[in-house]
Formats: structure tokens, C-alpha cells, sequence
């Protein structure tokens, strides 16, 4: 294993320090997505992860590593996704501020949730240029510490913390998949199962409107991905220059699916399995049940990593 | 303890029967329903159990428990529910035929799962007499025996290994709590509460619009229901005459919910627990969540039993 962001021990650590902090959230079964997979899959449902997805462990864990002097100037990030609520849930039991610079187009739901969880919402304009300036603005303002969404080593080993769980909760695994979009959950549970089970294949699942990873992974090099297209919202950046390393040298391949696929995994996931996912979650889903993953060989017992779980309950896509 | 239709010596036999055929269901927890109904809630998800209710362990039971010579002739049932698809999957896995008797009113959805799990769909007109009639004359035809979907001694015992394994998965509970339609799981559920931990506290949950189980606890006799009106259209039924006089004897009270908090509380359990329960599911969640329930005292930990997950996608009440 090539030195990364971080190392297996990295991770032990975020476990410990996770620990009576976030959910171990259970691994499901379902006949009849085995079925239609032709193989047993393990669901690790970080769906009934706190704040509802796994970005709460890379945020506590980040939060948790923070000295007393640089927790209490607060911490800052630019996000209107799930990373925004899971940021803002692990510092409250730290009691220090948590700004959250949001476009003034993010959904009111999302809003709400941040703030119930005692987040300070910052509104910006609805692009990235205003947000990193809003953000910087904030931390000139208040010497609060940016906690960045997936680019970061705290981030990413406490997002790897999830594998080391599936591992001890479904024995015996030929490979874990996972999706993919800024690659922090990709890293994380990458370096935990290469590290852990080196023996155990890792394949990433990634929208096809959003498909940079596959993109770079074809190319050998890092390609940013522009314009995205996806109901998957939660897979629309790009890879960042800490996870690209770990995608590129111990991911076996990159499995693409269309938002077609995604929504007709998301609604097998609700109606046959009764797990609450978000789109971004049935990319894994789309992509073990895709003829491409099918095909492979010897694989009989397949982790798939649930990553979350906020829909928009008055928008479903179907 | 009076003697009812079964004692907890049948509910630990039917668990040893359904050791390997049906899930041990999760139970899950939820800080932000927590925090509404004012003490610690226990979810016992049945909606994750086999064909996504409770009723497989009562349907399974009851058919592992047919003689051979019996069994070889099938069984039969009339129902459009959960009963049905339950039924049909737990004869599927001893090879014999299950007829299923549903109104030709019944939605293709549901009549699609139980051809899927393997049952014989048989039309009949929507009413209760020709319901009866029409599994009367596949009983006369093919020697298939009826396995009713709740009024029945190895259905009762059955739906009661889901409290025997809630009591153990949540030690020190107060409470539980369970929704009554015709009280098959109510009285498996109380009769294995009230046997193997007679301190813990035992309340049934019931809609509004087909309160026969309140009416008749308050009259102190069965009372039947007619023309009931709720949207948990797994909660329909009266009463049986095996399963109400557990509920008068040992329940402690019946809370009623009207469809609108049924309505709101199934909405939180998905939204803030990613617990794709039904509304009848959502009753036990209402009750609870309710000011009647939440001015008992003395009850820190709630034992709350999630029937059912078998939700129509595309007819959600938002």
C-alpha cells in the first residue's frame, strides 16, 4: 500500500474516537436483490447514520481532532448537502459554532435541518466563486477553521470507519462497492479494506452524468469533472488531489449507471428492500444490479454501501 | 395469567420453528422522535421481516406446524393484504400450493407479489360473503386447509416471537406498544410480554376510523367493527374471538390516532428515521408520539412495533 491521506491506523483511530458518537449502523439483506444481482449482497445502511448519512463520521471525526483553542473559534464549510448537517450535528455536542455558507437557492428543508441541528446558516449566491469567498469571508470574520466536504485526512478517515464495520459485520466479503462523487467515501473505505483485507476487491459506482472518476481512472490522470447532470446530487464534484491517489491505485474499476438505472434502483431499494435511500445511494445499487458487474467473476458475497438517506419526500422521482 | 388460544411455551416453539425462515428484524432508534415523545423510543422493524411484514411469522408458523398428509393439500386463505403475500412465501419454501382467495378489486400490485412468492390467485367479487364462499369451494375442491389471517392459534403464537425478540434486543423496557386491527400480533405480542416479563406495560394502538378494539375495551365486550374508514388499511378488521379477550384482560389501554396523525407520524418516521413504514405501522408511531400517551408516567423506555412496510409508491398520503 503506496503512503495516502491516511493509513489503516488513521482509521482505527476515527473508530475509537467515533465510538458512543455516531450510529454502527446495521448491515441488511434481501432476497430478492440477491437475486436479481445472481449474489448475496451486504447493505451497510449509513441511511440511519446520524443527521441521515455517512458524512457524519467524517465530520465528527474532524471535529473531534480539533485542539480546544482552534474548536472554540468554530468551524466553516460551503456545502448544501448532507455534509452541511452532519458538520453542524457534530459540533453541537462539542458546543462550538458551526457556519454554513449556503447558496440562497438551497432547499428550505435543507436549510431547516441545518439550523435545527444549531448550525448558523451563511447565505451566498449561488455559485462557487461566491461561496469560497463567502467562506473566507466568514473565517477572516470569526477565525473559525474550514472543515472541507471530502478533501481532507480527518474527513476522509473517519468516512473509512464505515468498511472497518462492514468487514466485522458480514464476514467472508469478495469485494465492496461504493459510490463515488468528491471520493472521500471512496478513499476512506478503500485504504480500510486494502489495508484490512487486502484480499477483498473494491470497485466505485459513479453516476454517468457525473462519471470524472471513470474519466480520470481511463485516463490515468486526474480530470475535473464540469457540468454535471444527475439526479445522484450528491456525486456532482470532482475528485479531490487526496482521493484521487487512492481511486486511481487500488480501485479496481469504475462502474457507471444512468439515471434511469438510479432511479429504478432506488425504487427496487424502497419497495422490495424497504431502505430509504437517496439517489446518490442507488448508484451502488444500479451498479451491482448492471449486466457490466454481473458478468464478473467469483464473486459471491459483495458489500454495497448505502450512503444516505435525505429525499425530498415531495419530489420522488418516479 | 388466564389461559388464552396460546401460552409462551407455544410462542418460544413457534421461534425455534421460525429459527432460519423468518428474520430476526433490527430494532432501530431515533433521536429526534425521542425527543418528541419525550422518553426513549424502540422500533422493532417488521417492515424489514420477510415479504415486509410481521404476518410471515404467523403464516410461517402456521404452516411448519401442518401434518405432512396435511400440508401436501395446500392451504388457502382469503385475503388482499399482507396475510396473502405471507401465506404464499411460507408455503413456497415447503412446496406446497397456497390459494389465495383476493376480490377482483384487489390492486395488481398486491396481486402480483403473491403470484411472485408462488400462491394461486383466485378472483372473487368484493364482499365478505363471497370471499368466504369462494375459499370454501377451493377448500371443498382441493382439501386445502384454511389458515385465517389472525383469529388462529399458531398465527397468534407466531406473531408473537417478534415481542420475544424486542425484549431481548432492548432490555429494561417500561412498555410496548403495538397496533390492533383483528389483534393477531396485539395478542401474540401481549400474551409473550405479559408472560415472560409481566412488569413491562402493554398499550394498543388503533385508528380512529375503526376503533372496535377502544369501543369494545370501554364496553367490556366485543364489539364489532363496521364501515371502517382509515387509510391503514392494514387495521380494517374486528376483532377475533381467540384475540380479544387478551386485549380485554391484558392491555392496558388502547390509544386512538386519527388519520391525519397517522399521516404525520408515518411522514417523520421516513423523513427523520428512514423507516419506510405503512400507515398502519405508523399508528403505533402516532400513539406514541401523542399527548395522551406522553402524559403516562413512569415509562422511560417504549417498545414500539413497526408492522409493515408494504407502502403503494405511487399513492403517497403527501
Amino acid at each position: 500500500m503506496p503512503p495516502f491521506a491516511v493509513n489503516l491506523a488513521d482509521i482505527h483511530e476515527a473508530a475509537q474516537r467515533l465510538a458512543g458518537r455516531a450510529h454502527r449502523t446495521p448491515v441488511m439483506t434481501c432476497t430478492t436483490l440477491d437475486r436479481m444481482a445472481g449474489r448475496s449482497l451486504f447493505f451497510k445502511c449509513e441511511h440511519f447514520q446520524k443527521a441521515g448519512a455517512f458524512k457524519f463520521r467524517g465530520a465528527c471525526n474532524a471535529v473531534m481532532r480539533l485542539a480546544p483553542e482552534v474548536a472554540a473559534r468554530g468551524v466553516v464549510t460551503h456545502s448544501s448537502g448532507n455534509h452541511a448537517q452532519a458538520l453542524a450535528l457534530a459540533t453541537r455536542s462539542r458546543g462550538i459554532p458551526a457556519h454554513i455558507v449556503m447558496p440562497r437557492t438551497a432547499s428550505p428543508v435543507k436549510r431547516r435541518a441545518v439550523q435545527e441541528y444549531g448550525g448558523r446558516v451563511v447565505e451566498c449566491e449561488p455559485t462557487l466563486a461566491a461561496r469560497e469567498t463567502t467562506a473566507a469571508a466568514v473565517q477572516a470574520e470569526t477565525g473559525a477553521i474550514l472543515i472541507p466536504p471530502f478533501n481532507h485526512p480527518d474527513v476522509i478517515a473517519g468516512q473509512g470507519t464505515a468498511a472497518l464495520e462492514l468487514l466485522e459485520q458480514a464476514p467472508g466479503l469478495d469485494a465492496v462497492v461504493a459510490p463515488v462523487g468528491g471520493g472521500g467515501l471512496m478513499a476512506g473505505v478503500t485504504i480500510a479494506v486494502k489495508s484490512a483485507a487486502p484480499g477483498v476487491r473494491v470497485f466505485a459506482a459513479e453516476p454517468a452524468g457525473a462519471d470524472d472518476a471513470a474519466r480520470s481512472k481511463a485516463a490515468g490522470m486526474l480530470i475535473p469533472q464540469t457540468a454535471p447532470r444527475t439526479i445522484a446530487d450528491g456525486l456532482l464534484t470532482s475528485l479531490g488531489e487526496l482521493t484521487w491517489p487512492v481511486l486511481r491505485d487500488q480501485v479496481e474499476s469504475v462502474f457507471t449507471v444512468t439515471d434511469d438505472e438510479i432511479i429504478a434502483a432506488m425504487r427496487l431499494a424502497w419497495e422490495r428492500a424497504k431502505l430509504l435511500i437517496e439517489p446518490s445511494s442507488a448508484v451502488a445499487v444500479a451498479a451491482v444490479l448492471g449486466d457490466a458487474f454481473r458478468a464478473l467473476e467469483g464473486l459471491q458475497r459483495v458489500g454495497v454501501i448505502l450512503s444516505g438517506g435525505n429525499v425530498n419526500l415531495d419530489d420522488l422521482p418516479w
